[in-house]
């Protein structure tokens, strides 16, 4: 009997959260492969804040997923099968923005093969040396450029981009301060991560906070969240400050109108640089990113934490870890085993 | 009988708008020049949006004007008595951030004589050549960095800076639409500032009149004014689209907190870079600007209006022409006579 291929299809647009039923799970045979393409299996999802904006019909930065298709995602994946010359089965490659599949045919001239480096598990390739890691550190080194003694405050501190982008600010020189939702997180931020403090948002009175770990005000804020918590790091920019602009997670499952930091009007006064992106617009500079990542890696000065959820069929339900902060690190689906090391 | 000064003190911190009151006109004697000062009258006294925020103990850019203290300001002035050797009574110097005073004395070292240009009216020296003019040269060029036939909105459009902007990006080739307070103001911009086109936000629906003078989006929002034209503005920017943030005169007189834009994921969205800027911290490139805006208006490529009140005693009942938007171009408090030409 021929193997089945898995899929995530888009059944209706989410409203607030994502419940069950806004996505099925749909078996269907493999698609013949073509000249030029390999078929992988996935073997680790990722899963991202940004999955949810794209079931949303809204003005994002890429169109949403259309009703009744495969939900876009990728991960790592091992190709099974090759009809192109520059990758052969057993090679393990970064699948880009493929779909929420177990098998994908995709074109072999966008991916490469992965190196093995020494001492760093696979896992790496979703975290520091995958997309976030590559958010964080384009976000951080080309947008806030930041500078030795600065003073850098970043939310979702604990999260796959936060967690980054304070150790990135910690070997550039800086003071770093990271925002998190939970005693474990804000612990494993100064003791494992080293940051100079962290934020408990949760129990903590943020602004009184941020006041008491920033005495010399805030040189960048390297956004992740939105909402109110923006609103107080705002309020205690520096003159020149900078604000790469990369997530506002705390208005992705919004059904209302969501207005602006009140304090905007500071953006103005402390002539604040605010920059959104994405990272796929550093997608051509990534293998110099990864290059120096790989290095911090190795010289053990990047450490990095995954939350691993085991099956294809628990990716929807496990997204809201992210949205309800459950998440330590970068939250990844085991959708199939890894290869032997 | 010696010849007395007359200055505004603030007595008392402005609630929402300036009132009868807040500040006085007091009389006193001129005090006396000291080594390397010179003696200036004023002849022209700016009047800007930025004024009103000097005057409430908000976290503005610049220290609030004390109680008791005479108000910030400047213009043009000619020197009446020098004790500094590289000017003389007679010349015309800008003053830079003096006090809204008949008489002041300044450090010579921070003034420079005026040179009178053929065909151009010292009064431009309030306008196109002076700060609010390098406000629009550096906030678009240095900021926005326009490129031919790219979209350019910009708000307060009829005003001392907008005004600037919409023609300097006509300049550079592009697209200019303006946002104005009325038909008069709509009709210069078009008719004589030569825009594209023009939307009078109290009798139109901007957003709609946006997408019609807008049909490929916005790649440059020149932001002058804030509140909901600001959000409609946003929420139409074209990827990678710039915002040079250059003012929010619609919250200045604000006595409750002010919602940002609802719009402001779409800076996320849309990759934009937003900056905040005040036009002092372009002072050390002043005479780069001057002498390009000082060649367009010799070629013609630039028009100016002024809004000319008469009398010291008339300044702060003319300040709020700014904020009902009565002014068309720079507006400007003649003190006393300027010189013959």
């Amino acid at each position: 009997m021929a193997e089945l291929n898995k899929s995530w299809i888009l059944r209706q647009r989410p409203v607030g959260d994502l419940k069950e039923g806004d996505l099925e799970l749909v078996e269907a045979p493999l698609e013949p492969l073509k000249d030029g393409e390999v078929r992988t299996r996935l073997i680790y999802l990722s899963l991202d804040p940004t999955n949810r904006i794209w079931m949303s019909d809204v003005d994002g930065y890429l169109p949403p997923v259309g009703i009744g298709d495969a939900m876009r995602g990728g991960g790592l994946a091992e190709v099974v099968e090759s009809k192109f010359d520059g990758l052969k089965p057993g090679d393990i490659v970064n699948t880009g923005l493929a779909t929420w599949s177990l098998y994908s045919n995709l074109p072999g001239e966008a991916l490469n093969a992965l190196p093995r480096l020494p001492g760093v598990p696979l896992t790496a390739y979703m975290g520091p040396l995958g997309a976030t890691g590559m958010t964080a550190y384009f976000g951080l080194m080309d947008i806030a450029k930041p500078k030795a003694g600065e003073t850098v405050v970043v939310s979702a501190a604990a999260g796959a981009v936060g967690s980054m982008v304070g150790q990135i600010a910690k070997i550039q020189g800086c003071r770093v301060v990271g925002i998190a939702g939970s005693d474990e997180k804000c612990r494993w931020l100064t003791e494992t991560a080293g940051f100079d403090a962290a934020i408990n948002y949760k129990s903590e009175n943020v602004g009184a906070a941020l006041d008491e770990h920033c005495p010399d005000g805030i040189d960048i804020n390297f956004e992740n969240v939105g909402g109110k918590i923006m609103d107080q790091v705002i309020a205690r920019l520096n003159d020149f400050s900078r604000m790469p602009l990369c997530g506002l997670i705390s208005t992705y499952n919004a059904t209302e109108p969501v207005p602006g930091p009140y304090s905007f009007s500071n953006l103005l006064m402390r002539r604040t640089l605010l920059k959104g992106f994405i990272v796929i617009d550093y997608f051509p500079r990534f293998p110099e990113g990864i290059q120096q990542m790989a290095q911090w890696l190795m010289e053990g000065k990047i450490k990095f934490e995954t939350d691993i959820v085991h099956g294809l069929e628990n990716a929807p339900g496990s997204l809201s870890r992210l949205f309800e902060g459950k998440n330590l690190g970068k939250l990844i689906v085991q959708v199939s085993e890894p290869p032997e090391v």
